[in-house]
């Protein structure tokens, strides 16, 4: 059996090995465009920002590390131009020497990636870069070690966007980043993303929102960038605004092709021509909380569809059974993970669903070093089907996003995250691991012990001569800072002041967390009063006021 | 609605604040034995190490502040020394003026914890501690910082033991760890806890395996402990063999008890006697892969157990599942974590069970610190049920374990894990998490494309004329060191010399990992050869060797 695969990173890496593992004798040919194969795509960023030093570290495997381990072929700057898939063969320009060639298959695998898009705005120069493959990395690395570059503007303020924003600061140029959307990192909701809007402003990044760019010039040995509100000026501009499926070759052979031309397979990761596969962040696949179709351009994905591929070119039925996208970015000393559904496009489904929002600390409070994230889950209302949950702060957020992750994989329901039994020592977390407190909550709101009310609600709440807006932290807190219109009173206090609250009106509570209001609201409901609980806290409150 | 809880820490504290949010109105008092509610028993060896400096911070709540906050009354130093549940009345001395009086209930819950095991062997003296309230721990720290002390001997290797071995080897003090097993950590596999054992010895605290105290004797202001091969001088002595279940009460009054005296309760954690409740470590639960009566004295389960008792009490009816035992322990810089049954349970209960264990990196190996981890996964062989795991590394230690624990509570099958998405970015994980990869090798093996052999295989088959051992690493790698009566031909030349083995023989193939190997074995098979894959790799084998 001869297999040729197109693209030799991630998924297609991933399937040349595991043919190899399940069949000795099958001839495999990988053709990578690029001069590298196996290459490390998220350690990119990293390379530029002087974190990974050596350009060696980036490439997992080499053409000659895979042909003498695996006994693959591996053909770098080799582009496949064309497919005859009536004939079973592929058509080979040879990069370096121009020269085309057939060669003959009887089974191929496509793992052509993502690719960068390309704005109209964009302006072809040697200032000017996108990010995509080592050479592009390289490019933008030796630019920057031979040229004065002082600053930059980094358009698109997606995953890579951010990473190279993070990593040029770190190279101690100063960076514009441009976002033409209300926010950045489109896959978190705006409330949870202000914590990493003021991380990149704490960290001197200038975060132009709502700008979109109209035009790229370049000017006396700079780069104009010009937005729909004011004119940047920089020594380079990275262009990072998404990235869409390559499907130049599906195109040409007719393959059925899905959102954004992306190449429809089925579980088995089989196209719609007989023999050919595809892998990676090229193909359409089924959201794992919707069934819906998606793309889910990331690497975890990409790498075990190469395997099932390969399972099934060999005799192995594996099944892809869709992605819940889950993901994770380091922002500087943040992190920021993300899994499932977020809130806008539960609000576009019209689904029906309720959300919880906790700031726990992340370990025991008198174990050094506990820091707050912040969490927030969503489920559906009578279902109670896990949705998707946001994690942001510091030590431990991957792995509450990777427990809720697993808890949606296993079609466990919002309330059941309150009894996982998850690891406890102080270091590592709480007796009640911020998860389970997502859980007793969920659990509250289910046995009608706690009604939410939310940030979008404050505005209307602060004309209603029927509600009373309630602050319950401390004096000090309160001095320090609070939301206008809410009165305040200690929620120690409460029990010997709840007088002063008329009972007629319904009572609006504020903590810093959650939790103190949480308790408020008990003792209100218990004394006869209609109270609600402010999601998020007073911290997630004055988080989206200063990113207003 | 009067309620009265007997002791005032995890469970009793967590029952008091839940029962306060269910019920404003009820009648709450906490009695408890010591000077202090509320604290954090998992935080005192770090205490004695000056990871946490104030004695402040281990306390989560105080009297006054449970009193402002929740309305409970908290009597600490109140002692309660019997129950009349016919009449619903506790007895209770004031342990600072000697005076009894009786309180009345309609609801009592016990959380009488458990309390350290005092051996035979056990001394009184100002040289010898046990460890279980804040002021055991304040003595202790007492006694180091007013005498001159150099030298310690801590007994028994369980948790408590080796995090005050830490403690103690952080200040400066020597120290010699004895257990009486052949192993610390009994919850641990003897592979997995040779990993525990060389972080100790690296340390510099020596241990003492397999040795008995025979006797404690104090002379000329030393301690002698007399063990079964030697005596050990030094100037204090930990005595921290173990807990049970503090059940004078319980025995007292005749409630139905299980394992170790502990005090039995339904899902809804009642005692056999009506209005009494039970909760945290002095309890049985069942376990949750075996569904068997269990002692799991730990914090997390505590917690959770204090809720679902103040609901019951409250007419919700909350059901406790049982414990998965999930814990975890920092040892110096090396982190073990554990859930479910360990293999020496599996091998106990004689049930059909698979292993797997690799030892992949946490993290990105591009991406700076990246450091292994070593990952056991426990499996039932024919319904794939997951029955455990166990992680011993750095970074991610906490989260593998999470995510698994997880599974298990999820009733996932074992292959599953290779599904599971997880959060990927180079400094979190790999593209394939160990977790997921522990589930390719587990889709491997029940595929039939890999037969395994194990450490405890390889003396036998030394001597097996008809076995060939063969060591698929680096010349470089091997020239450091390999297991006796492995030849040696490197993974890369395989193909080309695989005509030096004998057909006709079986073949056992280790590398470092377990990965190298397994693709030999990969290559030995499609070739004609019978070929296993030794579990663990040699990291696990010269582990284990180091430590015999």
């Amino acid at each position: 059996m001869k297999v040729i695969i197109i693209g030799g990173v991630a998924g297609g890496a991933s399937a040349a090995a595991r043919l190899r593992r399940l069949n000795e004798k099958c001839d495999i040919t990988i053709f990578e465009r690029t001069n590298y194969v196996s290459y490390a795509t998220c350690g990119l960023p990293y390379y530029i920002g002087d974190i990974i030093t050596d350009e060696k570290q980036l490439t997992v495997q080499t053409p000659t590390s895979l042909f003498n381990r695996f006994n693959i072929n591996v053909k770098t700057s080799h582009e496949v131009i064309d497919i005859d898939a009536t004939k079973k063969i592929v058509i080979v320009k040879d990069l370096i020497n121009g020269k085309v060639f057939n060669e003959s298959y009887d089974k191929l695998i496509l793992s052509p990636g993502a690719k960068p898009i390309i704005p109209s705005f964009y302006k072809k120069s040697e200032r000017v870069f996108t990010l995509r493959t080592i050479e592009d990395t390289k490019k933008v690395k030796s630019y920057i070690n031979s040229n004065k570059v002082s600053n930059a503007v980094v358009i698109g303020g997606g995953y890579v966007g951010i990473e190279i924003a993070e990593n040029l600061t770190n190279l101690g140029i100063s960076v514009d980043l441009v976002e033409a959307n209300n926010q950045v990192l489109s896959i978190f909701d705006t409330d949870m993303v202000s914590f990493v809007h003021s991380t990149l402003r704490n960290n001197g990044i200038k975060l132009h929102l709502n700008s979109h760019v109209e035009l790229l010039e370049e000017i006396n040995d700079q780069m104009v960038v010009k937005l729909n509100n004011e004119d940047l000026v920089s020594d380079i501009v990275i262009v990072a605004v998404g990235v869409t499926p390559d499907t130049i070759l599906a195109e040409k052979i007719g393959l059925k092709q899905g959102v954004k031309g992306s190449i429809i397979v089925n579980e088995h990761m089989q196209t719609s021509i007989e023999d050919i596969y595809a892998v990676g962040d090229a193909v359409m696949v089924k959201n794992y909380v919707t069934e819906e179709d998606a793309l889910v351009p990331l690497a975890g994905p990409a790498n075990k569809q190469g395997r099932i591929a390969a399972d099934n070119i060999c005799g192995i039925a594996s099944s892809y059974q869709g992605s819940l996208g889950t993901s994770i970015l380091k922002v500087f000393d943040l992190n920021a993970a993300s899994t499932g559904l977020n809130e806008k496009t539960l609000i576009n489904k019209k689904m029906n669903y309720e959300k919880v929002i906790l700031s726990p600390l992340a370990h025991a409070g008198y174990y050094p070093n506990a820091k707050i994230l912040t969490l927030k889950v969503l489920y559906e209302k009578e279902s109670l089907r896990l949705l998707g949950a946001q994690v942001i702060g510091y030590d431990g957020v991957d792995k509450r996003i990777d427990v809720i992750a697993t808890a949606i994989k296993s079609n466990l329901k919002a309330v059941d995250l309150k009894d996982l039994e998850l690891a406890y020592a102080p270091p590592f977390s709480q007796a009640k691991d911020p998860v389970n407190l997502a859980g007793f909550i969920i659990d509250n709101i289910e046995n009608n012990l706690v009604k939410q009310f939310y940030y979008e609600d404050i505005e209307k709440l602060r004309q209603d001569p029927n509600a009373i807006l309630l602050d319950t932290r401390t004096d000090f807190e309160y001095s320090r800072g609070h939301a206008e219109g809410f009165i305040h009173i200690p929620l120690d206090d409460l029990r010997k002041r709840i007088n002063e609250l008329d009972v007629k009106k319904r009572i609006y509570v504020m903590c810093q967390s959650g939790l103190r209001s949480y308790l408020a609201t008990r003792i209100l409901v218990q004394n006869g009063f209609d109270a609600y609980n402010f999601v998020g806290g007073y911290r997630l409150y004055s988080s989206l006021m200063s990113d207003k």
